[in-house]
């Protein structure tokens, strides 16, 4: 009765209406003749958002958890050395993952508030003449620092030194928000969840797989690295003709086709423009604020998803959110990890527009404030709003 | 897929999700067995709500004007005089109605920014001295202005005078938003209609009557003043079991069920004291605004559920409305009759929270500042912050 | 938790899910600038279910009774003479509508099961040579006694005998169900509402106007017959905008919006159709019931959107009624005025299927034989399904 | 506009109106503070549907299938020696991914139409004195024959034995559905899914753990068995707090609380014994047909979730689903593998009532005269009808 509650972190996002309309309903039939051409619009139709014209993709009843290891579990082999780095919470989970799964990791540290460093990248692919990298992993969107990573530039590098390894990414919080070609950049395997860009529920982990990479899955042994509930030949195997090797999550497909619907009918390059323009009026807040700055260690790693935002000297982070959250019933985003209490952030990905981000603003200024932050009240909204004003196309 | 679409109109309000989730439902019947004692729960509470013991509250399948038609036909004949006053659109339309339906109205003209005029109806009650008049009309809260009116003041000049008409209170955007006493006041016809402070979609009129108006029921005639859908009588034999003459909009009933549980567990006055804090915060952002200012002529007249502004001069209000709604997803009220054009309103009654109102306020500033008004960016979202900073429970 | 409530009333209907999903939202702006095109569009749409092509259809928020009393009202003066026919409980509530609006009803009365007297009224109204009687009413489709009246027939009547009165027609349950055409047969009034044929929740008066009744309207003065809520010239003032004169049931009208796409789509000959092949398929379940007869006094009489049905002999209907609710989880109709006890009802309008109407019928067919009755179980379904397998098109 | 589409596979199940109700929502921070109380309510009542006071319950975003592969992988090593049985389709693919992820099979084949061979497996335990054997697999309830094995038996013979191999069941169509006791029964990994018995979309999957199993846990090495996603150490760090090592379902989870609220509040012997007393209609009916009968060999093996049915001699099972499918908007189980085209399935299962399985039966039986089944129209829903009469509680 107290109003809405506002939900401003990196996902899951706030759903459209139309999306929400198409997953009430009923359940259905997964076996049923006429869920297969269903099935099939839906994996076409998820290749134009992920740019991409051969290859596949898959969806997973899980988290974008389980499309991370579906990629390593199809194409790697126990032992394969991979190239990966650390700058976030998220590309640190992933790290972790690949050891557990025994991959041998050429690790990368980077700075958190920077991204993947394409440099280091180059020069170790440049020294491994044996090719024994199977694969390069990139974080596209660490969506624990707010940093996105230049994706175009890792092939780049790749193609330069004549590198065939496979080129891994992590899309989670940027596909079908940020720029990505899977095609176009050479990607072999594109990791995503419904929770995102895509702005469905938490429950389909999302995985688009390039012809090299189902040569490769061919070629893996199973040897040290069983699967079987996110294998890829179950999937293939039915997958042609519109079902699952066990039951699929239908509510969650019925809001895909919707919103692959909305997204595809806008058009990619427009979504990518609009979460841009969205992002800037919030970087353009935390200009204002007086001894807040962006985790980003510069322009070229602002994400246009995400912005963890550094609290001011003495104020802690915790109490920001938990100030919003109780106070204003405004869900931000938690410092992770070594952010923790330092930095709290905005998630502006998914289905939203200038007013809302006005609120989420507002929101975060007044928590600020109460928890200390010497900063002029309306300053962030005011900045916000004059780039708002400025940017925004009237009639949309 | 571009975010949510604001509504800040003076009704339909933004309905609470437990009220959105109670009402998606398949169809029932209205006959069933136990159909009544839904019903009759409902009945019960609505009284609460109303602060009333005695009496019946009736509710209606129709708009808020459906329930002033039925206080009118129900307890007065054609030719009656009725004491009424003209200070807006609503009040207006009040008037015309009562004048269609053959009443005989004495009318006092008020400047459109103030309310019932209470020492002008004082005077004309106690000249009244044959007790021709039948009826006081007030419009309690004036929609199109913003401007509330004092009804226990009514009721007390009512009894100084020692005036035995009935009265009439249009509290179509106070009941369950403002402060109501039907019983401590002696109202006794309260129209209201469902899509205001009750927080559901348009479709239910609802109408409080005492045990006076009821008395008074039965003593008119029909003549002249025709009356079947609308009629008490009709509502009355099947009520007290729970039904009702005619197919009611049980979805609506099971939404209205909902909300009743919500205001009750909250408490009325609790209701009251918000809408009071966040209105509050809407006109220190009317002050903040150069050149803006309210329409109601002075507190006494602030209405806690809508404010109506004046733009600045020079500045068109159907310009701000227009931006607002194409270029920023908002709706804000229009200004209506002669407010054409000058004013535009902002609603802040029922499910509303500060963070809502600070997008509300960015909405109506950056509109303002589209549409020429030299006002500072921010300003007015910065007062309303201060305010909701100092006024609002945290865990609220 | 116990599986579905199944409804087979004659109203409300059930709703089908793409329209249950376009009423699942949040509030919207009634005066937003884009809001008339899309009341406009439902306006014109509205017209082909009703097979007008001149005129106007108003839509009150209301039950179909207001629109019964709006038509009433805005067309007819107090006094005026009209023809009308009693044989169940929906003409009888007319009548006594008509009545207590100050008409002067002639009145035929006719036997409950039968409808309208075609050859009674073409008699009074050829005897009617100075043409004082003003309208001729007819309900299309009685609801409690489950009989179809011929409309085309009365048309017919009326112009052998070149009697200029207007033609009234209640087609709250049939209109959008069975066969209905206004201009074809020249009706100037059809009462209708939106929990029949139109699959929707109830809130949704709905009224078919000629051109005819337009200019009655016109010349009817508002002696004695006073009217606000339910006027036309509120209405028309505002509806070629495509605005309405008061807050319109705006939920309710985006299902309205729905489910006019679905009858359309679909063809209303087709509907009529579908609607005549299950009601094929309910009689012929109770021709196999022992001791159990329609009400309705012959085939020209049989309704196909509802079918009263006697109990057999010492079977109280109530107990029926009472044992499929409670026991089954099945609303059927109850038995109205004197046919309490006597007779229940098995509604068939709407969304509904051959499957979906086994249950119903096994719904019945079990409180039948738990209320007494001698009936062999599963007689009925037999029949039924004999008839569906024959009838029902593959891939509908 | 055709009326509702018909659900009778086993599973996804219908969802009952307020699970639906309590799933379209907006969407949640899954950190959010009082998110972890939300959680850990969850957790402990569904170990009260599992009947399990120690150990723990995961919920994976995944579908039942990947319970299975967790469970593996987290308590047993790659070559471990399993014993397993195969009587159809579902305990063929445990087969499949239990020899896919390295153990050691010890399989016994079993006729489809029986279920696990108690004796023999107990005969297999007694000869292995050195202990071998780490885990006994039992399908409780095959879904693809329609068949209930007897696990209290199970566990019978394994402690007659003295065996300490770990009990593992699937448990995906019969746990809050079909007796199930956990402790009582001593099972050590007890697999399901939430589009089963607890009544929601597929999505979610259930895993129950004892003591026992999470010792083993800590056990096992990941060599040659690797995980991540599914992982148990992962959940236990952070489930009781209330939080999930990734983004869960937070939407399913919803509905899981609602789900849950209504079983616990029913009780699970209410409910098991609600899925016995529709199971026997459905039995009922598939014995007045002429031609059909169980897949189930024998009394002792009926399943109470689903019939498989064979098909009359001379009638493809295809050909009835795809009409009930395309002519009576009924969804019923296919023949899988090699009852593929010779049975047909019903589902029965989650929330249901007898006048649904009237019109399942209804559906089945005039699909099945279609394709060309000699059974009397009528004779199956007759004799469920009869059932339901005797059993149907009134007022449930």
């Amino acid at each position: 009765m107290n109003g809405y509650q506002h939900l401003y972190i990196p996902g899951p996002t706030n759903v459209p209406e139309p999306v929400r309309q198409a997953m009430n309903i009923p359940m259905e039939d997964m076996r049923a003749p006429d869920f297969g051409d269903f099935v099939t619009g839906i994996l076409t139709d998820l290749k134009k958002a992920y740019r991409m014209e051969s290859g596949r993709v898959f969806v997973f009843p899980s988290s974008g958890t389980g499309a991370w290891e579906s990629a390593i579990q199809n194409t790697l082999n126990a032992g394969d050395k991979v190239l990966m780095s650390r700058f976030g919470q998220f590309s640190l989970l992933w790290v972790d993952m690949a050891e557990r799964l025994g991959l041998d990791v050429e690790l990368c540290e980077v700075e958190w508030g920077k991204g993947v460093p394409v440099e280091d990248y180059k020069a170790k692919l440049a020294a491994d003449d044996k090719h024994e990298i199977k694969a390069v992993f990139c974080t596209q969107n660490e969506t624990a620092t707010g940093v996105t990573s230049d994706i175009a530039a890792v092939r780049a590098a790749m193609d330069e030194v004549g590198h065939p390894a496979m080129l891994f990414v992590d899309g989670v919080s940027s596909i079908a928000s940020i720029e990505f070609e899977m095609d176009k950049w050479g990607v072999d395997l594109a990791v995503s969840g419904s929770q995102k860009g895509f702005m469905l529920p938490a429950g389909l982990g999302l995985l688009g797989v390039s012809e090299k990479a189902l040569e490769a899955n061919k070629a893996v042994s199973n040897a040290g690295m069983s699967r079987c509930y996110f294998s890829f030949e179950d999937m293939i195997k039915l997958n042609d003709t519109g079902y699952f090797p066990y039951t699929p999550a239908t509510q969650l497909l019925r809001g895909l086709r919707c919103s692959l619907d909305l997204m595809l009918e806008a058009g990619m390059e427009s979504i990518w423009a609009r979460h841009k323009r969205l992002a800037e009026g919030v970087r353009a807040a935390v200009d204002a604020w007086d001894g807040c700055e962006l985790v980003a260690r510069g322009p070229e790693w602002h994400s246009d998803t995400v912005s963890a935002i550094y609290a001011p000297e003495g104020v802690d982070a915790r109490d920001v959110i938990s100030g919003a959250y109780y106070k204003y019933q405004t869900s931000l985003g938690t410092g992770l990890n070594k952010l923790m209490g330092k930095a709290f952030r905005i998630g502006h990905l998914g289905s939203l527009n200038p007013v809302m981000l006005c609120g989420a603003i507002s929101a975060a200024e007044m928590a600020l404030i109460d928890a200390g932050a010497k900063i002029t009240p309306g300053s962030g909204v005011a900045a916000a709003q004059e780039h708002y004003r400025a940017t925004t196309p009237s009639g949309a």
